[in-house]
């Protein structure tokens, strides 16, 4: 197997494999907040993302979300289909935090009565401004039909991992999502799912088990990174 | 008639009439900018923009645009139909400037296939946000088929006025819109329509005809303002 690194991003790297329409998607130690303004390493995370991540990707493709994933072929890497990917960060959210308060003047912890899918232009440089459906339309990045079917399976994802964190005592507060288009145009899930990447609070106590720790200074970010692993069924033989 | 004040915004002041379903618009002579951080007066400018959204509000309600505009009464002071104000800043835009060239990466001056609309949250304490319209119907301030007729009349207004800014040798370039409900819960055009809420460039020379004057210490402002009014027409006696 070939492993030319083709891209490396705040937490993963893709590297080519011996088959052009397959990548190794690598998860990294590495943890950043604020737009990479923040940053630092934690011995396991990539191996945790890894396994949570996995089990997202089946629990999604059995509820039948197109995903990129393959297979997991170790600790920290998954072998994903390559899809041209779409410069949107979208995010699903069931409870106001973060930016959410900040937009509406909404508490956090205010329950959204419908679940709401939200769209940001992927930028580092432009600090991820916030868009609506018109700024994708005229920056070109999707057809009208392709982005009502993302909307549409970005929801879906919700509806299906939402009970699943509930079952294992975490409320799914909003996460974090990137699409790809395959060969055919369709419109393909990709990247990751995992605390990086969403919210998870304690169904209970509402405590932060997501990478909120991190950029709040809360406390220990792998025991909690573990312990959502844990609750998932999906704790990486140590 | 009674002049109680019930409003005063940055550059306007509400006063009651006799009549409960009527108020007297002022247009003040005050400029501000960045959310109020930068503040100026203008002698003659709510003249100025008297005359200006007098001369925009006939225009529109000719072109089948409900407005709250009844009529000048003066100088600087309208009459206006009562409405309960929608708390959200419309935005009309034909050319990319301002914040749509820092969310999109496009430069200044960019023409946009299509005019598209904006939807703002009227909220100064959060800085006017950027809202989709999933925030719009997650904060319960219009109905889809209000917010749509919304937009409907947003882009007539531009359709109606862009050509005639452009015979008077002006380039339309964005506009803010303020709109409200009127008894029967229609939604009808408020606030006003000057170049302190709407961006003109020469047609030639791109040469800024607007507040961007003010914010940018451009020149003088009223010499534009009464070069605006001027080319409109409708240049208040002095």
């Amino acid at each position: 197997m070939r492993n030319e690194q083709i891209y490396e991003g705040k937490a993963k790297k893709l590297l080519l494999t011996d088959d052009k329409n397959v990548l190794l998607q690598r998860f990294k130690d590495s943890a950043t907040a604020f737009n990479g303004v923040k940053k630092a390493e934690f011995a396991g995370k990539g191996e945790t993302n890894n396994a949570i991540s996995t089990f997202c990707f089946q629990k999604l493709e059995a509820a039948g979300v197109p995903t990129h994933f393959i297979e997991r072929v170790n600790d920290r890497d998954m072998l994903i289909k390559r899809l041209d990917m779409i410069p949107l960060e979208i995010v699903v959210r069931n409870i106001v935090a973060g930016s959410l308060a900040k937009r509406t003047g909404l508490d956090e912890g205010t329950v959204v009565k419908e679940p709401i899918v939200e769209t940001y232009l992927k930028r580092d440089d432009l600090n991820d401004p916030h868009l609506a459906d018109v700024h994708v339309f005229m920056l070109d990045i999707l057809r009208p039909d392709q982005l009502e079917r993302l909307k549409q399976l970005a929801l879906k994802v919700n509806a299906t991992l939402d009970p699943i964190f509930e079952r294992a005592g975490m409320k799914l507060v909003d996460f974090k999502l990137e699409f790809g288009l395959d060969a055919d145009g369709q419109v393909v899930l990709g990247d990751e799912f995992s605390p990086d990447t969403s919210r998870l609070w304690d169904l209970e106590t509402r405590r932060k088990l997501d990478k909120d720790v991190f950029r709040a200074d809360l406390g220990d970010l792998m025991e909690v990174y573990h312990e959502v692993a844990a609750r998932l069924g999906v704790l990486p033989q140590t």
